[in-house]
């Protein structure tokens, strides 16, 4: 398939896999949809089943870098997806709120930097503090009966979803990085500060901004516009304030 | 997922698969995109290893026809799948001709009838009259450098394609409707006004808000929330000018 040139990087972080063959079987599915850069956090020993699963990718084993807390892992990554089966039942909870693996796929192509796309423990799967740090959420599809996808199942078919729209998708804007990113969110945790809003929504509220800018994906141009207007009301916060 | 009315019910057809951990894990695919009837021809004994991969999906296993001839395994099926990665050099030479996996997801759901899935041997795929038995070869587009899937992660791969085109996809969000994104937009614009945004900019400004908001696509509780925090912000910074 011919590819459009990308500026997007992917990489696969398994959290804690605690299976050496499905470790082995994620790096053989990257190889197979073209994407390298293997992140493991806490993983099992990538014992001899774990490169014989590999086939003809151990070279992804060899390179995959570890790290042993999920935070230090994810630091130099600009947008980080996480993936779940368990969504919330009502949309009034934003930090499981999903977006479907396709619309996901569509919309990725639109921004530039290192993505990393995240799965969970076999049995676990993504705990809420892991799922609340990623910009977004995003669900595989699957069978009321019987949600739960193997983890290298599940990498499988979000590389090839994203391997398929890669193929033809036009880059659009540059996307604010991961400095970026934390700045507006800081900035949003000081404006609720500010407002002296409820302190038992604070974390709900400031988990639903992350969502919105996960789904919106802003550039850089709109990242200094939006901080534009929250230092500007901070600032007319503040200003007041000390006049007290 | 809701799912259309469909007159087709899909078998996967497993040529000589030497691996017992495929077959379970492909058992465990079978039951997470709703497929339940599994052919086997000339497998491999269905172990404990076996069992352990399908997980929550024995019963499929336990169901499972063997059958020691592929034309008998298929014999009282309607339409036939090949499924492999080696395609014809050139599209004179007919036999493997493929199409590609998402055209093929497309257009199975005009036909109805008893339709297999037809996917070969580990180490050699499907054979040569085999493939021609079928009525259409269907690829997987994988990449160059390494083209062969491992065989659970190609059922996966096509079971998935199949059950996206075969579900409706539920909304999984409720929009906010015209009437609260006029509120929104107008609440950013008092936002706007109160911080003294430079007056140049202000157009700019709120169609970058709108932009970002279009593609967030909040749904009501987002807008609830969000409305929440600029109600807040605007109300402090009045309250603020009320005492000058």
């Amino acid at each position: 398939m011919a590819e459009k040139p990308s500026h997007l990087t992917f990489y696969v972080v398994l959290v804690e896999p605690k299976n050496p063959g499905n470790v082995g079987a994620v790096a053989r599915a990257m190889m197979n949809f073209d994407v390298e850069k293997l992140i493991l956090v806490n993983p099992c020993e990538l014992d001899n089943v774990c490169y014989a699963r590999a086939m003809h990718a151990t070279t992804i084993l060899d390179n995959a870098k570890t790290f042993s807390s999920f935070k230090d892992a994810v630091k130099d990554l600009d947008y980080l997806v996480a993936t779940s089966s368990i969504e919330s039942k009502t949309d009034k909870r934003h930090l499981r709120n999903p977006v479907l693996l396709e619309e996901f796929s569509e919309k990725i192509f639109e921004v530039s930097g290192n993505v990393g796309l995240v799965f969970g423990r076999e049995d676990y799967g993504l705990f809420n503090e892991e799922i609340a740090t990623c910009d977004i959420m995003v669900k595989i599809p699957t069978s009321e009966s019987y949600l739960s996808l193997n983890l290298s199942h599940a990498v499988t078919v979000v590389l090839y979803s994203i391997y398929l729209k890669k193929a033809t998708i036009p880059k659009r804007r540059r996307p604010m990085g991961s400095v970026e990113k934390e700045k507006l969110y800081e900035f949003f945790a000081q404006l609720l500060d500010s407002i002296d809003y409820p302190a038992h929504k604070k974390e709900h509220t400031k988990i639903m901004f992350k969502r919105i800018m996960g789904r919106a994906m802003p550039s850089i141009w709109e990242y200094h516009t939006l901080m534009g207007v929250f230092s500007k009301t901070l600032g007319k916060i503040k200003r007041k304030q000390r006049k007290k």
